[in-house]
């Protein structure tokens, strides 16, 4: 077993990482209380519920069955987590697990926040791109209809157990998703990394056990460094975000529906390269490695069907990066090398729109 | 004008006391981003609204009026506030103005403390209860159907601005309500001041201006203390709910509607006071001056009419203070001298519901 910490003070965790963790008694050992709620989703229940809930079992182990899909992301959704809690009295010392997806941490994180102003929750991820992700790091929240993740909060969970087994039952779009953020680390400031993945790319698309685990601990390692620099987002944290922006305007444009949330990540690093080419900072030839990188995974390197220009600056004027009127983005130095940045030429963001919509 | 400080590392801010703040530039020099909107109720916003939105005309000011009234505190409510942010593209940097009584500023709290995982926000209370209480502190809440304020987060505003001259425009119950909270500062820690309490009990009623400013600013004085040693209740912030356990459970009762949050507390710090009695602590001399010291503002110092026993365990088994299955108290050793403890006989808590209730 594999064992990160990220480093937060007093609010510092593990990440556990290994095949057949569920079955084990990581989850109970970070609990603190005598109640706990597991809450999953309709996919994920049949087959991975019962595993969580057989280690729990002498706790008050209360379950919560939600729908499966970003568009059930809300607060109406989030209100279902409170009812469940409130109906099963759950007290200030409960535990919350997190047991599915990206959708479903960020949800339950974002419950576990609020809950009588904050209680307990631990992040169990069953996809790859919750587990090289979004489970590490405390960002929970849910989306407004407007504009993704607009209401959440920092929330660090107690512990992220990462079995690389519940891997086998994902669907090859799911895992190309996640491995969209896996080259993200690499993009952003890990350019061994990059080319350890194109090296590795045959045996990551069979599956195989030791280079899967070695990128889900690479990716971890990386974020655990960027999140305990900068819990809040003051700074470098935003690196994170490359791709993002576009992407969650694609997302938004889409209706949270047509494009998992790693496939939108993917065609917006590449706009966010190729605006990198336009502003001067980056080589035709690296923009053409990012996007063959992605690529090779079938995963999407331009914009969706029918999204204008226009509908890329209305949605993206509502990102969370806007500070007093100014977009910020995340770009590239070079392969290995983000900025984040609001002093850019805006005609470079301009021919990059042009370039990857029709009107 | 009165100047407090809420002394909390980086989150620290000012409390400033006066009449005639709001035609000040305080706000105002408190917002640090370019937009800020100002939430109010239906009550407020015709004699206030003006006065604040007068001061912040170089910025992009935009304004909420929501209904009035505790029924309202709720997540479908919070989620006005969002849309109104959204749709006027408020970004990370806005600034939000609850102008009103304690559930506005609960609730605008909330919003700030979710809207992009946190905004910054000022208090600008318009009751007596606010002023010397809910905006002062950093809790926020909305309140579950089965519970009050069961979600919501600690989030600190930038600002506290009491304008003592809103009170001329306070109902006279209203202004009672926010004189029990003034009480149980007394009662917790600060004897001196409930004897000052009962000794200008005239003064207060007729709404001099010195002694209300008095009233206030050694109400918030203890109040800032009490938060500043224990920001996140881990402790003794927990002595500031004296009364509330019994209090929040006649308000769940009431549906939010007949008593008002004060009125609440009130009854419920009588019940406290009695139940102290039960246990030995309190004498019966003490008890009939709290309970008398109440009953001058003509505030409740019974249980609701038809409020059973079984009501007040159902309700109060929900409450925030139970820990893993233990429901801990604030009780009175003596008047000035509070404690908050899970250890205490539970016939004395039997007994004191049955004086309360008729079955």
């Amino acid at each position: 077993m594999q064992k990160l910490d990220v480093s937060l003070a007093e609010r510092s965790y593990p990440i556990y990482i290994d095949r057949g963790l569920l079955g084990q008694d990581l989850i109970r050992g970070h609990v603190r209380g005598n109640q706990v709620m597991v809450v999953t989703n309709e996919t994920i229940a049949p087959l991975y519920l019962d595993a969580v809930t057989r280690g729990l079992g002498d706790l008050q182990c209360d379950t919560l069955i939600l729908p499966d899909g970003e568009q059930h992301k809300t607060l109406a959704t989030l209100e279902r987590i409170f009812d469940a809690l409130m109906a099963h009295r759950h007290s200030r010392t409960t535990t919350l697990v997190a047991l599915g997806g990206g959708v479903i941490g960020d949800m339950v994180g974002f419950a576990a926040a609020c809950y009588q102003r904050g209680v307990d929750f631990i992040q169990v991820p069953t996809t790859l791109l919750a587990q090289v992700d979004s489970s590490v790091g405390g960002k929970t929240a849910v989306n407004h209809p407007r504009g993704k993740n607009m209401i959440g909060a920092f929330h660090q969970p107690r512990a992220v157990v990462i079995d690389t087994a519940v891997l086998d039952t994902l669907p090859e779009r799911e895992f190309a998703a996640g491995m969209a953020e896996v080259i993200k680390y690499g993009l952003i400031r890990d350019p061994e990394f990059f080319q350890w993945l194109l090296d590795n790319q045959a045996a990551l698309a069979a599956r195989d056990t030791a280079p899967v685990a070695e990128a889900i601990l690479r990716s971890c390692r990386n974020k655990a460094e960027v999140v305990a620099a900068d819990e809040t987002e003051q700074g470098n944290r935003a690196l994170l975000n490359l791709g993002h922006t576009f992407g969650h305007a694609m997302e938004t444009f889409t209706g949270y529906r047509d494009w998992l949330h790693g496939e939108a990540v993917s065609a917006g690093m590449v706009m966010a390269a190729r605006m990198s080419l336009e502003l001067g900072w980056l080589k035709q030839a690296d923009l053409d490695r990012v996007s063959d990188s992605l690529a090779a995974w079938k995963l999407p390197v331009t914009a969706p069907e029918g999204m204008a220009r226009a509908d890329f600056s209305e949605l993206m004027a509502l990102d969370k990066k806007v500070q007093n009127g100014r977009l910020r983005l995340v770009l590239l130095n070079q392969i290995g090398d983000a900025l984040v940045t609001g002093e850019y030429d805006p005609n470079a963001l301009t021919r990059t729109l042009e370039a990857f919509c029709e009107r």
